[in-house]
């Protein structure tokens, strides 16, 4: 059998020139893209795309929330489409792939279908998708579009969410002219939806992996602790009479990486923030502010690992007489991807040459909020060096390639299901 | 035999005086002092201690960097006097006893023994002196008029080191009209010199003991180091493929707590700085910077404290794959006092009825400097709470009294020696 395949010097082309608009180049020759939500960036970036979907003859229709989705039809007219997408929203210091990869694989996915012979078109419609404000770097929360157009929050609440700076998003969207009107929560399911995105970690690379097909979405747990002892004199205070926030929040880290390793499988935990009071070379700290990043993709282990963590705190605070405020800074169970749409990925993948390794998401995507609605899967490709949220994100042109191809064929599968 | 006593309530009240200049309020009714080395209120402390002790007739000199040295004579003019003192300089949050009661207390001291019976009079003149920036808040190093009246520094050198805006010293001494011209270092060395000093710590405090014996000054190795490994997102990085200096900082800090703990004795670990960056919740750091403060009285047991402190960093950048780099900031040996002055604050203060703790310094003292020179010893009094270089600072009148009457006594044992 003769698989279908996409024309990946076009998706290639199509990144390339999506990235020069807000590119950032870094000293090492790093082309990196700053195209925050909704700033004039993000207008000329969904204006290029929305060009290239209009040039195809697809049907655009904005939302009101500014997602923009545009539809081929299928032979029957009648039934759900399948959707394909994602975001071209990045951080402040993004790459090029990150989002962008699943909305332009998606259009080149619809390209490569329309110029099928007609015999060869499948039966329901395809649409691709981009969604406002996935990565939340200028209005949280993040995967903000995906979020209203589940249903889940309500188009009102986020139109007017505020940036740092004060200014209303749906001020914004006015200005950059995408504030549509489709409804919103979005009147009919999708057939399923498929999600091609980068990594954005080190697996597949490490693993030599080409294809990640993508299991669900790790459930995340973020606490920040305020630990408050007595600050002393280095020189004059013996060990025994220290009351050191320092040394619990240190101890807390080398904790929570062996409670990590004690849980294994997916479990990871991270203490990224960690700032000293007075933070001085002489002066045992009186104040320490710490965060810990707990996730499992299975919820009883990340319950299992929040307990051990409690224990591990109050524990500490008894030892040290310290006193250790916790706050939850956010909490998502995990979501896991419907089994059929997740097993057709793996075999198509397969089917096309391509290794693969099931594995969860570390980060949130649309597709999580795309799984409350119908079944969802995601294909992973490698990133290089294990990079995103980085000027230097690079995946190579074969893989990017190899993830449409995936995409495309996955696709047309569900398009042709009864 | 009836002990010869210091006026408790008129050393009280000249603290109090004194401490009015730079006076500091605190939120619950602390009275804290802000007297940086070479400032107005400098000046000011220095003429209100040099106004009593012209009062007294002392004969008052202030030599090339601004230590002032004020003077009674003994019944043979030819013998070495013994030397009291400290320094009135404070740091920016400081308390009105750091410094102040070894000036204050000699001074009273002084007083006191001018108005004994002739015949009761000491052999050996007594001279008091406050040297110039024993903190080093402003102008580094600290204990830096001391170090030049040792010798230990030249004059040139010191007139010319550079605050952190770039005044140098050697100006504003002149500004404040404190550049004496007697000459430093000192012609002739004291017989001997005892400081008393408030303790600083928690110790004399922890065991309800009124005199801390001070032995010798604790020897100081302060490391700065910069951990760097790779940043990397928090949820899409396995633990395995982590390189991750957050965690090598947080082991450090629990590997040298043990280490004091294995160590023992006077062993102190403090890890006082700890920065992360980028300081984000979701990101394993790329970057983490820290120090290291390592104490002890015996320079052996430093360098075995130094020797495990690096072995652990090696063992730990190998494991986790991240590189360190060290920088030492300060490396000071121990210093002992001298036995037999000691054993004489020691034997004084039990006569005169007070409980006593034989314990080392673990901050500096300009004693550690007189030490080169002549034979040298303190007495320490308790820190209410152990808190020193804090507004909140306090020793109850009757330690300071208690201080002052043993240095009394010391003193005048020494003055009578032949």
């Amino acid at each position: 059998m003769n698989e279908v395949r996409v024309n990946g010097k076009r998706l290639w082309e199509r990144i390339e020139e999506l990235g020069r608009i807000g590119a950032v180049l870094g000293p090492n020759g790093e082309r990196g893209c700053a195209r925050l939500a909704l700033t004039d960036e993000d207008r000329q970036g969904r204006d290029l795309v929305v060009s290239w979907m209009t040039d195809l003859g697809l049907d655009v229709s904005i939302d009101g929330i500014g997602n923009v989705v545009a539809a081929m039809t299928g032979r029957d007219p009648s039934a759900a489409p399948v959707m394909v997408g994602s975001h071209i929203d990045t951080v402040r210091t993004g790459g090029r792939f990150d989002g962008n990869l699943g909305v332009l694989g998606g259009l080149e996915v619809i390209e490569t279908l329309l110029a099928l012979p007609a015999d060869l078109r499948p039966r329901r419609g395809v649409s691709v998708a981009f969604f406002t404000d996935e990565e939340g770097a200028r209005f949280a929360p993040d995967m903000l579009g995906s979020l209203v157009y589940v249903g889940a929050m309500s188009v009102e609440d986020a139109l007017d969410v505020l940036d740092a700076d004060g200014v209303r998003l749906g001020d914004e969207l006015n200005a950059i002219g995408y504030a549509g009107s489709m409804p919103c929560p979005a009147a009919d399911a999708p057939h399923a939806y498929v999600e091609l995105h980068v990594e954005q970690g080190p697996v597949l690379e490490d693993s030599g992996v080409t294809i990640g097909v993508v299991t669900g979405v790790q459930g995340i747990s973020w606490t920040e602790l305020t630990i408050t002892g007595q600050s002393a004199h280095a020189g004059t205070t013996p060990m025994r009479l220290r009351h050191d926030p320092g040394y619990v929040a240190a101890a807390i880290n080398v904790g929570v990486r062996e409670l990590a390793s004690e849980i294994g499988g997916s479990q990871v935990a991270t203490v990224g923030r960690c700032e000293f009071r007075p933070n001085l070379v002489n002066v045992v700290p009186s104040t320490v502010t710490m965060t810990v990043d707990l996730r499992n993709t299975d919820e009883d282990q990340l319950r299992r690992a929040e307990a051990g963590f409690a224990a591990l705190c109050n524990d500490l605070a008894a030892s040290e007489g310290v006193t250790i405020e916790r706050r939850t800074l956010a909490r998502f169970e995990p979501v896991s991807f419907d089994d059929q749409t997740v097993d057709l990925v793996e075999s198509t993948a397969q089917r096309l040459g391509f290794s693969t390794l099931r594995m969860p998401s570390g980060a949130g995507h649309d597709a999580q909020m795309l799984a409350r609605i119908c079944p969802t899967a995601m294909v992973f490709v490698p990133s290089v060096n294990g990079l995103s949220h980085n000027i230097a994100e690079y995946t190579s042109p074969g893989d990017v390639t190899a993830g449409a191809d995936v995409l495309l064929n996955v696709v047309l599968a569900l398009a042709n299901q009864p």
